[in-house]
C-alpha cells in the first residue's frame, strides 16, 4: 500500500448527512479538533453545507431534496465520500471509458466553488463517490 | 477551518462494508490508484479486512457478524470513519467526561496491531467513529 505514490487519489472529504447543522456542528468540532466553516448554501443541490476539518456537514434545505430524502429513508449518517482529482474532466473520461457509471458526465461547481462530479452507487459498491478538483 | 492545527485529528481512514473483498478490491484500487492491501481476518470482530489506501474494506466472516448484519439490513455501503489519535487512553477519557458514549472504554488492538476503539453512533450524529493510534 502506497498512499503517496503519484498515481494515489487522496481522500478529500466525508460528508455526513445531519437533520441541523447548529446541532452537529459542536460535534463534529469536538471529534475532528478544529472550527467548522461558516454555512454555505448551495441551492442548486438543495443542501447547507459547513466543513469541519475534512468532514462535511449536509443539511437538507426541505424534505423533498436528495439529502432530506436520504434523511427520511435511512437516517442521519455517512452519505459521500470525495477524493481529489487533479484533472477532473480527464478523470471523468477516463472513469466512463472504463465502464463507471457517472452522475455527472461533466464537472460543475460544487461547494467551494471548486469543481465536482459525482459518480454512481452502483458502479462503486453502493458508495455514493464525488471527484473534487480544488480551485484554490 | 485549519486542518494542520496542532490539535486537528486527521481522519486514518473510512470504512465500507462489502460483500466481497475479491469483488471490491478492483473497483477501490481504480478510485484511490493504489494497490489494496493483502486481506486480514479479525476474528474478534468477524471481519476480514483490507486497506486501498484511506479506504478500509470490511467483508463479514458470517452473515450473523456486526457487518454482516449491517449488509442485511442496509447493504453495501459506508460503514464508519475513523480520526487518528495520538494519546487514545487520554482522548477516551476526555470524551467520555465530556459526554460522549464510548463502545470501548479502553483502548484495544485493531487492524494493523493499531490501538482502536469505537464511539457509540448515538453520540456522534448517527455516525460509527472510531479513533485510531498507530503503533507503526
Amino acid at each position: 500500500m502506497n498512499v503517496d505514490s503519484s498515481d494515489a487519489r487522496h481522500l478529500d472529504h466525508v460528508a455526513i448527512a445531519v437533520p441541523s447543522l447548529d446541532a452537529a456542528r459542536p460535534v463534529y468540532e469536538r471529534l475532528t479538533g478544529v472550527r467548522c466553516s461558516l454555512p454555505e448554501t448551495i441551492a442548486a443541490q438543495g443542501v447547507r453545507v459547513a466543513f469541519c476539518g475534512p468532514i462535511e456537514l449536509l443539511e437538507p434545505l426541505g424534505p423533498d431534496t436528495t439529502v432530506g430524502r436520504y434523511l427520511s429513508r435511512r437516517g442521519p449518517g455517512l452519505h459521500h465520500i470525495a477524493f481529489r482529482s487533479q484533472d477532473l474532466a480527464a478523470d471523468l473520461t477516463r472513469l466512463a471509458e472504463e465502464g463507471v457509471e457517472l452522475v455527472d458526465p461533466e464537472p460543475r461547481p460544487g461547494a467551494g466553488g471548486h469543481l465536482v462530479a459525482f459518480l454512481h452507487p452502483r458502479s462503486t459498491g453502493g458508495v455514493l463517490v464525488e471527484l473534487v478538483q480544488r480551485t484554490d
